[in-house]
């Protein structure tokens, strides 16, 4: 009777087309590519925190050396016992040291900034609707982004559950040893000056419930306040039977393109006047545990 | 060194500016009008929580009916002893009965939604920018808000932080019995579908960074779960010294406008590539507390 109701059939709906997707991609699996991917235990990391498993999938494709660096950090344990150190309203939740100077085994203490890169041979699969920030946006392997024809450039965009890597004024500041991921409305403005290294998948709740800190710029004013990582690690590095089966969608499915359309324009009965476009923060990009083989 | 630092040196600078503005405005009253509007105590929500109180200021502009409507539920002491009952990531916290039958009190146990109302005679500050979902974007009276020339018609958007009345499937089932605010990215779609009614100008922070619910979209599973709500009344009812002094600036002052520009385009030193644009939902409503008379 009441918005909850209503929306929750809504959601079942949805999921119910989904899995009817999914299922019939399964049984025509020769003519049809699956529209799921699994994610890929090189590119993924587990930190793990008491409340549980927060799942990063690393965007390679946009920041290569940033990647390899913070996966070498975390080889050479430097995020155990690291803290999350600030949680800002609407704006991110931070972790590692800001005062990092390296080197850590084969990590690096700074690296120049990857906050654009070429277009060219990147799999770009554009929304249909303009954005405020940038000449385009659309989604590549997974990962919001954007792309100006004139310049040649692309580059991830930070929606919300997007990850960052923390730097001073020189642009070659960053290394990875201090990560933030975003927990309120896009901050699109940090676009292409800062360097994302991927996106939460699973955990973002954990993440953004955590208590706002009272000091300059939410960080905690009291180090008994953070809140303590367990480990991080590559999945790649977990033993299997400890790993999360987690697939996502791929955003150059035509599964993924149905999803985009019937979130532009709402055909159900809730919606009195269906949008008619999407921002590229706003689409859900979906993600599904898998049973482990 | 790191982003933190030079963030914070940003922030200071910023207040310094928004210090020094008001400084000016105070000296030169007689010529300056001050950027800063005391919120009215007839349009303002005092929510007690244990961890703390959340300020919501009403915006009758958009939806005078069920601002009335609240209100009168208020005075009931209907929310008083009600729950926190919905928390879903990315998407809205929730409170109040989703089956409220009424009418308690005043108040009616439906309306019919306030969804846009005419642009005629509403004072619009427009941003220079476009937008993904309305023709024009701006501020009314500190809320962000929408307009378009064609249908003549204008309406609050759904930022971060705005407060909205939950309805079932038909347009006149809300009541502003169950209400929610939005903790995430700003779910654009629903502008122009549902009754927004104020927006919270302090306490963001403890509705955002309650536990996510595990239910089905983000309802608690038990009741234990909720997050009682210990009274909730409107600011002029509550005695002047137990009230919260706040202060909101106007957004058809210069001084707010000169914050939009320092906002599109970043001039310190640790943007590399000023936006130039901006967003509706990414303008700061600065709100500041000052001393009781």
């Amino acid at each position: 009777m009441k918005a909850t109701r209503t929306l929750r059939t809504r959601i079942l709906l949805i999921a119910a087309l989904l899995a009817a997707a999914a299922h019939t991609a399964g049984v025509s699996a020769a003519d049809s590519p699956s529209p799921w991917r699994p994610l890929d235990p090189n590119n993924t990391l587990y930190m793990e925190l008491t409340g549980g498993r927060v799942i990063i999938e690393l965007a390679p494709q946009f920041a290569p050396n940033h990647v390899e660096n913070i996966k070498a950090l975390v080889r050479a344990k430097y995020f155990d016992q690291q803290r999350i150190n600030r949680v800002q309203d609407n704006f991110v939740t931070q972790w590692g040291d800001p005062n990092f100077a390296g080197p850590i085994g084969d990590a690096k203490p700074k690296l120049p900034g990857e906050f654009t890169r070429s277009a060219v041979g990147l799999p770009f699969t554009p929304l249909p609707d303009p954005d405020v920030y940038a000449p385009q946006t659309g989604f590549v392997e997974g990962f919001p982004a954007a792309r100006d024809s004139a310049t040649g450039e692309a580059w991830a965009v930070h929606c919300y559950g997007m990850v960052g890597v923390g730097r001073g004024n020189e642009s070659d500041s960053g290394s990875g040893a201090e990560l933030y991921a975003v927990i309120g409305h896009a901050p699109r403005h940090l676009d292409r000056n800062i360097t994302l290294v991927g996106r939460v998948v699973q955990g973002m709740d954990l993440l953004a419930s955590l208590p706002r800190g009272k000091g300059s710029m939410g960080f905690y004013e009291n180090p008994s306040q953070h809140t303590v990582i367990k480990t991080m690690r590559v999945a790649a590095d977990v033993p299997e039977a400890e790993r999360t089966p987690l697939e996502a969608m791929r955003t150059d499915s035509p599964e993924f393109a149905k999803n985009i359309e019937a979130r532009r324009n709402r055909r159900d009965e809730w919606y009195k006047v269906p949008a008619g476009k999407i921002e590229v923060c706003n689409v859900p990009l979906p993600v599904r545990r898998v049973r482990a083989n």
